[in-house]
């Protein structure tokens, strides 16, 4: 009746192509890209300023205090895959360190978002394993209580189903549905196309005011200005 | 009756050469020799480590997932004015990014304070612009609804007035109101002055026990030593 | 009757071998090494990303805005020392900045831990005067009531005792009762001997399900593989 | 592509027999039914003591400061069902009042659920319409944005489904999927069979301890008891 | 140079006449007469649900931890008022109790806005004497550094000048300018008034999509019903 | 070397004699007896507004998710006693439910301190069993991990060792050590024994400026009237 207690081992995952078309742009264009949906809650954090993460999700359902399923979810990764780590509660233990870093890594994972703790940072900087998290805590878990990998998960705010895309940078954390990722990394190109443009006219001095045509607008919606 | 939907456009602005020697000072030492008031609340950080800025304000009073009223403001800034952006109830959207901060930085701003989420952080970063936020947040924002400029606002808990300046470092954000501009710039100096003479004392193993005359005033309250 | 008001200065520091070996070790190995207990509150966090600290407390009792008992601390501080620093209620104000650390740093202190806030962050960090804290506030105090010196004192939700050791770096702050320091530094010691092995062992793809012989009990936990 | 600006007319709600079956439980004892998940955060609180609902969700995609969808919305209710309404980002607005919960009731609602804020309290307890809310606030909204109503969404950190039941409490709020919410009614009767048997065994002094046999466990997991 | 050490004996009250007009109105109610601005955060609570405050402000600047300037603003109370209490940085201490509403009731006060804590509760809430603060807390206070009286504030977000309307209920607290009072009292009057009208409408079943004439407007921006 | 895994049967309880004199006064009162210190968090909460209790303490160590603990320490309760529970980490788990207070009822417990949820709270309110804590969630808990009873805890910021007082009210929570319990009553005794002569001269319109003569301090801090 629950979905705990379960792996499921073949997981669709989001088109190759689409998956490396995405990973050339940032959180906010892709989000803007799918109509300002699909973020997790900005408490996400890099553990580095430098991290940043393209890949597909291999959802991880933890139990609080305890890492067990990390162990079960390692071997379910594959090269280009990115860890989605929630909690059964709100628990900010550190289920993740530098032993787990080497097994993901040595899988291909190229990341970890875990709506949780995360340990050994000075390690998983050096090995530059980036990892989003809601906290850096040494606490240590257990292994005791099952959970789940590659069930639909909740993570810091967003459903993230295994196979879908997930973009992390210094923004924020945003998931792609695997059916969508294609068309939204074509809007997310098409976002993207002209704002160097943009940028150019806007550092000569060209308001946005003006390029956006927004004068009436604000004057229709009764605008005022005073001296 | 109410200071929505306004623009004012002529505000007076605190003296340049105030200004300037502010600038020279910590937001620690100013706010002290204010008599230890209008400090912002701790949780505004800036977003790169080295963000510094010290401006003459030009308030922005946002609404909700909706910056609009950036691009209005950015027509109001001039050289020297720090963008100070509050929103009429907590929210913590990227209300603002690499092309508005282009824009602000063609008008000669010197940054951005907001009680809010910015993104494109690394952008930002890259163009040195910077900006003291409540958040880092991908979200994108609407252009639907008034709000004003140049109004006085509440900013992350300190009052701030068009023309005000604003100075931010690592410690936190401080507001001078233009009034007393000089004066406070004049005490900071004065505060800085054996600051430089105090640390060779301190370095030297004298203590502020001694050094602050301390040992009587301690033993008065009833202070006691046990072994 | 209270605790308040009082400095005690002869304490017990933990043995400085001990406290040698622990140096060595990172804050999750130790706190696992201490059976996964002694961690303060994740919320501490350094002002600057190397910084890392072992030493013998002094702990401080302060009051809400007043940083008087700091004064009294520095007196109290031996070379190897870390101030411990608490307070009655929960504030956040700047307790503490480059005059202070200059005062401890001269007495030999390593570094400060405090439930609180500091300023002067800029000035701390290009004097390497490690500090891990709850806030970064420049908020100033006064120096008007009595706290104590030296008296057991919770600090970030962590009972610290006068002579304890406390380490600290990038994962979190723990505290080792000075009574087990050396039993301590013993079992971290065990703990990391064969760390390097480990991690050659995950990074050549050997999975921790099988290393750690886990498959066994998540079956009988009743873990389902699905297709 | 997104899922923004849809309204779904026809959702399959769970079956009533269910639904009526799950009202007669509390809260804790059918999420302890599902296997511990499906709870919503605990800062999702009635906004008077009795409040309790169980309903068919229908639910709701808000924007932030925006209450437009609410009133697309109370078309889709039905007798027995409760409006489950989510938000695009963090938003404590007052979303909800009077009129609104005025014609919610006309259209046979039971409650609202609402990762946002409410108002007019007083009005909403003296109507007897049930509210569990993260806020109450009487922040007012603006209809300017679509969101969408009766998509799948993400309220409190609990997936929700249009036509899943919502039970709340003042214990909390869980959602349990439609197509077993015959099940989990089944599973918690059963729970509940032998609770009254329980606790006259407990009141009488019978310890948890031998009546769960649990002190085999307790010895062989290396508990000590000491004098 | 500050606003510190100050006590302002002469202040301009909001007329009698605005006040007690404003006092037949609800705060969600007088917030949207004003445009929707005014509120403070939501965090400050009624300290029993019936409380409700319709006073004008004298305003008190504490300092963390101390309640001085409490006693200095009864002397400056009069009948009608409501003390409006801000602090200097954030502090939950329990700044105001028994004794001290004692001595405001008996000056004719009719309340205390706090944004801080409190404690004597139960005495309190036995006297109806009505607070909205953000904490309830035990903690005393000392009597050791000056804040001011009748100085402008910030209290909870919001700007309160000495002398302005503070209405407080169980949906939050708002603050309406002296200036205005009467303005923003009729404009409440008038919102009010088909009000009753409106419930009866909603009641038998009319939607506010119909009632507003909302259907268009959706349309244009692009809902989609569908099936 | 570490105290998890222990309980201790003999702890050397408060005199009754001190613990049933220091139930006749309220949480304020005690704390300021003792100095102001004492005080847990202003987080923790009563589940209903006329919980009080007065007992010595009999600790409970948790791990998070799990309250195997609960039951073991149920044994270890006397009547008289109040279970305090604190957790290796944060977590707002639902501990304890109506089971448990029904067996901690039996052995003649007098409420429950939880830095952590409760469930069930319709039940214990109408069982009259008072609870404190951080939280009302209705997720269960696993009993897996050791924990231990009746060693020092830190709960909700506050040291508490077996057999100290815990006073809690609407005020809050206080420990007081077992060893100085009959001198806290007595002072908290002879603290009250003028209140009430107190509250008739406040009432009467006397101000606490000349009651307790600060008129003359505040002038000599500067205080300045202004018109």
């Amino acid at each position: 009746m629950n979905n705990l207690g379960i792996v499921k081992r073949n997981i669709t995952r989001a088109d190759r192509v689409a998956v490396d078309k995405l990973s050339r742009f940032g959180v906010a264009t892709i989000h803007e890209a799918m109509g300002r949906v699909g973020l997790m809650k900005p408490y996400m954090r890099p553990i580095y300023n430098e991290a940043r993460i393209c890949g597909t999700a291999v959802t991880v359902l933890l139990q609080p205090g305890d890492n067990w399923m990390m162990h079960v979810a390692a071997e379910q990764l594959q090269p280009g895959d990115v860890a989605v780590a929630a909690c059964t509660t709100d628990n900010a233990d550190g289920f993740f360190g530098d032993l787990l870093a080497t097994s993901f890594q040595a899988r291909g994972a190229v990341g970890l978002i875990i709506d949780g703790g995360v340990r050994d940072v000075k390690d998983l900087t050096e090995m530059k394993f980036p990892v989003f998290s809601k906290a850096i805590h040494a606490k240590g878990t257990i292994k005791a209580t099952l959970g789940s990998v590659n069930v639909p998960v909740v993570c810091a705010g967003a459903q993230v189903n295994p196979g879908d895309v997930v973009i992390a940078d210094i923004d924020g954390v945003v998931v792609v549905p695997a059916a969508i990722a294609q068309q939204v990394a074509d809007a997310a190109e098409a976002r993207e196309a002209n704002e160097g443009d943009k940028r150019a006219i806007f550092a000569s001095g060209v308001l946005g005011l003006d390029y956006y045509k927004m004068r009436e607008g604000l004057a229709k919606a009764g605008l005022r200005y005073v001296d």
